[in-house]
């Protein structure tokens, strides 16, 4: 299996919250990950990071695709 | 600072690779997190997870938003 | 009618099904299409796809615009 | 193999351009196809759509997530 | 012309920078608009907005649909 | 605070509907703004784009990040 994506996380789901047209589901992510992003260089300059920096990675619920492999 | 996201994650940074107009970055997250997913419910029934369950979550490096708090 | 993106597909609708905040809709789509990925030079390299491969291409249903012309 | 998203769809790799940072990938699907949209329950309402309404699906290229299987 | 989304502002190309794959483009949106905002209720919750409050909005440009109509 | 995120733009609550999962706000937004747009290189061809040109500028509402600072 191999995605095209830069993000693949493994994770243990915590708890589910079905709704009437779109659900929510917790997960626990236990060892420690990489992550990535790719931003515009403009972005990147104002942002001014260098390695060792400390940011917040923030991303939105739906932005996140489960899979059971 | 409150962000109307489900998932912010404390990272740092390991390497900056700019291109012409996008650029990549790559971080370390080095303890266990909490993330969250929205989906459709259908797709929560199709793939029928439950507490305990283990998944790959699949994140497009585009959709990870650096902030510098 | 000139759109910013490289997938424009006819489809018919085949279901709605309305709730609280969000819907959803169901096409049908009955002709052969061409469609296109953005993804990073990493996750292609890693894909290591060429002319021929046979893939899946998954799409959130969110990322899905529906246009009335 | 179970994807937390309405649309999977098979298709097969037609040509690649690789660039410094991203890369853009063009598929030929050949078969008819079902695809599903979510969007606000407001929007859908200005839409009016009901089934058997022809729209236009407008998909960005970023937001395809090929996977091989 | 009827779009399956919430947000529609009109607006004047200010700047074009073309890239291998992607390009940027800038735009001067010079009247007032609404804009709109779908995240989970517990995202609302713990931003506890109400009316009259001042928020940043944030979207990726990627995000950003321009048409041509 | 510093986004990795080209549009910023500051804006009044106007509206919140609170649904079971995901909730809907709408803001105005008074003065003028500039906004940006990342697109295939090969879309930005097809729509040929100059500056002073007038587009719609469509983003769905999923999209946007509220940030309270």
């Amino acid at each position: 299996m191999k995605y095209g994506a830069r993000n693949k996380i493994t994770a243990t789901v915590k708890s589910v919250k079905k709704g009437d047209i779109m659900s929510l589901i917790k997960f626990d992510v236990s060892q420690p990950i990489e992550m990535a992003s790719v931003l515009t260089t403009e972005s990147l300059d104002d942002l001014d990071l260098k390695a060792g920096d400390m940011v917040q990675l923030v991303v939105k619920a739906i932005h996140v695709l489960p899979v059971k492999e």
